[in-house]
C-alpha cells in the first residue's frame, strides 16, 4: 500500500467514527468571545450555530467554545483581548471601539450610512472588507461579517419628544459614532453594555436608551419604564456583527479550517439578519399591544442630525488619516448605490407598502 | 498505537498534503448543473465558487464540477435533470418550472411577494424554506437558498409605454407568475431561455423582454435593440436563485459534506446578492450614458397588475391545494413583515434616498 493510499483510508475511515471520538482529541481549540448575554438570544445563538459548525465541518478536530459577556472577558473588552491573544476570537461590533479611532465604525456601519444590504455589497463586493481588514490587521485582528440586526430603532424615552429642542441636557445611552452627532445636539451620550441598561433606566440616571430593536429590547425590558419607543435609529442604519480572530492564530490555521470560519460566518450573517426580521416583526407587535406608544423622530432633529454627521465627517477627514482613507471610496459608493436602490428596489417598496 | 490515534495521525498528515493528490482519488463527485451561460457571471460563478469551497473544505474528497446551460443539460431542464438523478444538483430557479405546478414559484418568488431580504427572513426563520422542502422532495429535490437577483427591473420596450393599454398584444418575454398575470393583461408571453432571447428581439418575434437587471441585462445586449428600460420587475421583486440536489444523492452524504454543502450554499447567496447589487450600481451609469430612456412603469398599469395578481392567486387557492398550502402563511407573514419593514427600515431609506 502506498503511503497515499494509507493516508487517504485513514481519513475516510476516520469520517465514519462518531464525532465525540474525535472530539476528545481536538487539534486546534478556540475561546470565542461574545459581547452580549446569552438572554439577547439572536446575537448569542450565532455563536453557538457556529461552534456547532466548525465541529461538523472538522469531525470536532476543530472545537469553538462561545462564552458570554462577562464570563471570561467584559463586554467591552472583546476587541482588546483578541488583539492581545487572550482568547482567539471574539464576536462583537466595531462601534464600541471608536474610542481608539473612529475610522473603525465603518466596519459596523455610521450615522446615516448604508442599510444592511447595501453595507454588505460594499464588504463583499466594494472594497470594504479589504478596506476594514487593512485597518483591523494594525490590531492584530481578520474580522467577518458574522450578522447583522438591519436598521435599530431609536430608542426609549420617558418623555414624548416634539422637537430637536427636547434633546438638550438630555442623557442617553448611545455608544459609537452615533453618540458623537447626539452630542452636537445637546446629547449627554454614555456606552453602558447591555447588562446595565436596565438599571440605569430604572433610577433615572439616563433619560433614554437605544439599544438594538423590538425583540432585544423587550427581552430587556425597556418598555416597563419608558413609554415612547421612536424611530428610525439613523445612527445604526445597519448594524454589523463581526467575528475577531486575532491575526496570528489564523495565520496558523490550515486552509481547510480557514474556509471552515469564513463559510460559518456567512451562515452566520445571513441566519442573523433573518432571525431579527422575524422576531422583530412579532416583538413589535407585542410592544404595541401592551401600549408602548410608537413615534417618529421630529423632522428639524433628522435634518440636524444629517447636517451634523457630514459636518463631524468632514472634520475626522481632516484629523484622522485613517477616516479619510476609508471614508472617501465609502461615501462615493453610498451615495451610487443608493441613487441605484431608488430605482427598483425603492421604487417597488414603496408601491407594495403603500398597499398595507 | 491505538487504533483512534492512527486514524486521527492519518487525517492530519492528510491534512497537509496538497490538494491535488486528494484530488485524483475523490469519495464523491457531483455535476452541478446551471441554468445560466458562463457570459452570465454573476449567476455562474456562483457555481465555481461552490465547487472550490466544496474542495476545500474536504481537501478535494468531494468534488463539485460545475457546467453552463446546454453543456450536459439544457438551460430550463435543470429541474428534470436533478429530479431524476441524472445529474446529483443543479442551479436554477424555481419560477422556471411553474408550468409542473404554480405553488413552485414561491421558493424563488412571486409577483409583489417580499423583498431580497424580507423573502430571506421567510425562508431561513419563517417556516419557507421547511414549507417549500416539503413540495419539491415530492420531485425527490432537496433545495437550498443559493442567490438573489435583488428587485429586478421590468425590463426593455422598443417603443415608450403610455398606459396599460400598450401592453395589449405585447409579445414579451417572461416567465412564471409574473406571465400569468401579463397574460390577463393581455400581454402574450413567453418563456424563452438567455441565449435565445436577444436573436428573438432582433429579429422582431418578441417586442419586449423582461431579463434581470442593468448587469446582466448590458451583458445580454439588449439596449441595442430596445431603448426604453422599465422598473419596478414587481413580478421578481427578489428572485431567489437556488441549489437543488437530488433527495437520494442529498441522504446518502456524510454529516460534513452536508454542512460543507448547507454553508457553502449560504456564502454563494450572500456573496451572489452583493455582486449583483455593486455591479448592477455601475452598469446602471453606463447604459445611461448609452443613451438607454429609464422608465418607471405607468401607474394604471402597476395598479392593474396589482389586483390581477391578487385575483389569480385567490383563484389558485381554490385550484390547487399545494399553492393553498403555501400561500396562506406565506401571505401573512409578507403582510406582517412588510407592516414592521415600514417602520424604521423603510422611513430611513425614504429620508435617506430623499437627500440623493
Amino acid at each position: 500500500m502506498r503511503r497515499r493510499d494509507l493516508l487517504v483510508g485513514g481519513a475516510a475511515a476516520g469520517l465514519a467514527m462518531p464525532n465525540v471520538a474525535r472530539a476528545q482529541t481536538p487539534k486546534v481549540r478556540w475561546r470565542l468571545v461574545s459581547s452580549f448575554p446569552k438572554s439577547l438570544k439572536l446575537l448569542f445563538n450565532s455563536c453557538e450555530l457556529f461552534a456547532r459548525r466548525i465541529g461538523e465541518l472538522t469531525d470536532g478536530e476543530m472545537q469553538v467554545a462561545p462564552f458570554a459577556a462577562g464570563e471570561i472577558v467584559p463586554a467591552l473588552g472583546v476587541f482588546d483581548a483578541v488583539s492581545n491573544n487572550t482568547v482567539e476570537c471574539g464576536h462583537s461590533l466595531s462601534l464600541y471601539y471608536t474610542g481608539k479611532n473612529k475610522a473603525l465604525a465603518f466596519e459596523s456601519g455610521v450615522p446615516f450610512g448604508m442599510t444592511a444590504r447595501q453595507h454588505s455589497a460594499w464588504m463583499w463586493s466594494g472594497g470594504g472588507l479589504e478596506l476594514t481588514r487593512t485597518l483591523l490587521s494594525r490590531f492584530n485582528i481578520v474580522n467577518f461579517p458574522f450578522g447583522n440586526t438591519g436598521a435599530q430603532m431609536g430608542g426609549w424615552f420617558r418623555k414624548e419628544i416634539k422637537s430637536l429642542q427636547d434633546f438638550k441636557g438630555m442623557r442617553m445611552r448611545i455608544p459609537g459614532l452615533g453618540s458623537f452627532v447626539l452630542a452636537r445636539l445637546g446629547v449627554v451620550p454614555q456606552n453602558i453594555p447591555a447588562g446595565d441598561i436596565f438599571t440605569a433606566l430604572e433610577r433615572g440616571s439616563i433619560d433614554s436608551v437605544e439599544w438594538v430593536g423590538p425583540y432585544d429590547d423587550e427581552v430587556l425590558g425597556f418598555d416597563k419604564v419608558a413609554k415612547y419607543y421612536y424611530f428610525p435609529g439613523f445612527w445604526d442604519c445597519a448594524a454589523q456583527n463581526s467575528l475577531y480572530v486575532n491575526k496570528d492564530v489564523w495565520e496558523a490555521l490550515p486552509q481547510r479550517y480557514k474556509t471552515a470560519v469564513e463559510l460559518a460566518a456567512h451562515e452566520s450573517y445571513t441566519t442573523m439578519l433573518a432571525a431579527y426580521d422575524a422576531n422583530n416583526m412579532q416583538a413589535i407587535r407585542r410592544l404595541i399591544a401592551k401600549g408602548v406608544q410608537l413615534r417618529q423622530f421630529p423632522k428639524d432633529f433628522m435634518e440636524a442630525a444629517y447636517a451634523e454627521t457630514f459636518k463631524m465627517y468632514d472634520e475626522e477627514v481632516k484629523a484622522n488619516a485613517d477616516f479619510a482613507t476609508i471614508y472617501k471610496p465609502w461615501f462615493e459608493y453610498r451615495n451610487r448605490l443608493q441613487q441605484w436602490f431608488r430605482v427598483s428596489e425603492a421604487s417597488y417598496e414603496f408601491f407594495v407598502y403603500g398597499k398595507q
